[in-house]
């Protein structure tokens, strides 16, 4: 190398620092202006003030999902001109009222304890179901007890999320197949009826519902299922150690309805040099009953919500088109996942990121990606903007529910991860309402998302990526 | 080099990596074995829930503080040898009975609003106090407005915590002037008394306490000093903006009854290699009177106690002495702090690690550190081994009041900090209390201080420091 040529190359070097260091300037001086916006100036703890306590649980096919759905169209249509409903067809259940249980001891007395029906479950007999109760730790040790020690029984799922997992979701993962399969795998057993220990860390009095499935059981031997506080768990196991052949009964008239037609929600924003690149930021729109599904999933309705009013109140110009989805029946079913990710293909239309909150509104700590390594290049290149924000978690793993159909369409998937340590308290319970929401937390997770919207917006997905 | 010294360096370097792996590795399991011990068989929770609702709001001098002691000393002698008191003098201040504020408008109406006593303040006369009322932005304004206008008035300081500050507590930091030399320095004009926003993020109805000096003024001209809940503030500051000669009305009935005595709790496990260096993990056990003090500092108090009982159950043995210190006085005096200092220079005991919890029992993120760069080099070489338990922050500045008279022994001084978003929300108000504080995460921090404190107590100081 000559000294010319030395000298050229020190001075395209300090040019592309220089450059590179004033894109890095711009980036996180907007980055400080998204959140400011959103500390200052967000609607997303009004509307989910609306959502939770002016309408409330909205079970897919419910009067309130309904109301949801328009409530938030309407929303939308304040913040952007296009704002339009998707049509999806969604089972609707119903709980009826309020379940009964209680354990019988050998002399007689009744212990109340608290139950929930578990979503998509039969009812039991009008007068209710009292039989006796075995208890297992999981579906594999029905194979151990064997049909003559559980025919005409209530089966008693009681393995416990475990304490040691420090992301709470993965406590939930290990132990979530009793809930959604242990009906369908006792039924084959000969079991009446199966009781399932709440998905939660804590020792409390709310049972915690959630979607459970019959799988392919001939209908004929479908069986109820419940859920069960984790006090009263713990009391059931309790008598069952002084008392082996406990009887225990439950009573709940919940219900099937078959389909009825609803909506996913979308709201866009045009992108001005790649408009048929699309971003989706998205959360559920449908919740369970009991609460008012403050956290899961309407904290990430409405920063979805807030990325799009983010961006109009910041004046700001997207290259790409933003795209807001409101899913409906993510809890039991994805059909709006599903119909949304089916309607993209059929249009063949690019996405290049799918990001979804779908796990509460708690102080956010990062994403979980699912994507290329090569991709995390780009991504892991943007984490010291994040640092001032003190989000650091970016990993690959886990993005959400609701994107994972987009997987076919290249986009990178995503996932909001906020601290997770008190959503299990919560989730699926009568508990999980707008109180139960910190507004800066719920407005950090949405500055948070609007900040990776805006740098996919800006640099696409990793050119090395297309290559 | 020759081929053979080539061998050797290779030889050497390659067993050095060896051994540092091993010592990873090993760090990483006892990491692991402390968080498992915490987060399923902690007694933290536990006395935590005795210290706030069997004894509740342990102001300084009053039974309850005495009641903790007691408490905690007992405790201490069930997990080490070797729990004592250390006697300290410190002020005491009662409350009285609840106080009473409202807004007098020209046409007559009386709006009640929220407000308390600061600690430390004088009482209004027996009758209450009523005088007009004028806002100012901070202490600066007054001098702005002039004797004329604040004279025989109440001063009503009215800086909100700025919402973009991502760690809470910088915001606290840009407003409790107001709060603790407001009342001083209006005095100086003339105020008859002063009114201060609550410092607190959220609106809502709790007003919130804490420190306030009078300084150097002379007692006659002592005025009574009251926090307002941010939601009556700006009810206030609406009034005012219909009505610049709106009056207010406050009384209350507290009082300073000078110094009585009370102590710092002790525990201690020596160091079965060197005894006489000294790693001390503490919180205070004062808090104010309207909550139980559960965040503040409960969770402090028993997490530092937590260390002990980890050590102690998975029969670890340390080389360096291993001390909590529960500090009294932390909130209207740092007393307990001092004397503990104090008595630590007389007999010259060589501390090489001060670390303090007083940030709330929410989840922890890392810890803040008073110390050198090379310190930190050391400090930061441990990042790894808490990044599975989401321990990311790791910086310096900030460590704790009562962990700073220690900087003279040569301590490295630390600040557990936990997540700073709802800490405020509960700060020196009567929401400070038991249900506000999640199991999990307490003990997580509980944890993080635990695994701290045993690399601390492995590899001691940075050996570059000592040099």
């Amino acid at each position: 190398m000559n000294k010319f040529t030395l000298l050229v190359v020190m001075l395209m070097c300090f040019a592309f620092a220089k450059a590179q260091k004033s894109t890095i300037v711009q980036d996180s001086t907007i980055l400080r202006t998204i959140y400011n916006q959103n500390l200052t100036n967000s609607k997303s703890y009004e509307w989910l003030d609306h959502l939770s306590n002016n309408i409330g649980g909205r079970l897919s096919g419910s009067p309130q999902a309904q109301m949801a759905v328009e409530y938030t169209l309407n929303e939308l249509k304040k913040v952007t001109d296009t704002a339009y409903l998707q049509s999806v067809m969604v089972p609707k259940w119903t709980r009826g009222t309020s379940e009964l249980a209680y354990i019988q001891t050998a002399d007689g007395t009744q212990m109340k304890v608290n139950v929930c029906a578990l979503g998509g479950s039969i009812a039991t007999p009008a007068n209710g179901l009292s039989a006796q109760i075995v208890e297992v730790e999981g579906i594999d040790d029905l194979e151990k007890l064997g049909k003559d020690k559980i025919n005409g029984k209530i089966v008693f799922y009681n393995r416990p999320m475990e304490a040691t997992k420090i992301q709470t979701f993965d406590a939930y993962g290990g132990c979530v197949d009793q809930r959604y399969s242990g009906a369908a795998a006792a039924a084959e057993y000969g079991a009446v009826g199966v009781v399932v220990r709440s998905m939660n860390l804590r020792m409390d009095d709310f049972p915690h519902t959630g979607a459970m499935s019959y799988g392919d059981l001939a209908m004929e031997k479908y069986i109820p299922a419940a859920a069960i506080s984790t006090n009263d768990a713990e009391k059931l196991h309790g008598e069952l150690e002084k008392q082996t052949d406990l009887k225990f009964f439950l009573k709940q008239d919940c219900e099937n309805h078959g389909e009825v037609e609803s909506f996913n929600v979308i709201g866009e924003i045009k992108g001005a040099e790649f408009p048929d690149e699309v971003i989706v930021v998205g959360g559920h729109l449908d919740s369970w009953d009991l609460g008012d599904g403050s956290h899961d999933d309407g904290a990430g309705v409405v920063q979805s919500m807030q990325v799009l009013e983010t961006i109009k109140s910041l004046n700001y110009k997207p290259k790409r088109t933003i795209r807001a989805v409101l899913f409906m029946n993510e809890e039991n079913g994805l059909r709006g996942a599903n119909a949304y990710a089916a309607a993209a293909a059929q249009k063949d239309q690019k996405h290049i990121l799918a990001l979804e909150s779908d796990a509460g509104g708690f102080t956010p700590r990062g994403f979980g990606f699912d994507t290329t390594p090569t991709q995390m290049q780009q991504i892991n290149s943007w984490q010291p903007l994040f640092k001032p924000y003190l989000i650091h978690y970016f990993e690959i793993g886990g993005s959400g529910a609701d994107v994972g159909p987009l997987k076919d369409t290249g986009a990178v998937l995503a996932g909001l991860r906020p601290d997770s340590q008190r959503y299990f308290d919560y989730h699926h319970a009568s508990n999980d309402t707008f109180d139960a929401v910190n507004k800066r937390e719920l407005e950090l997770g949405a500055a948070t998302m609007s900040s990776l919207v805006y740098l996919f917006d800006k640099y696409g997905q990793s050119k090395k990526l297309k290559k």
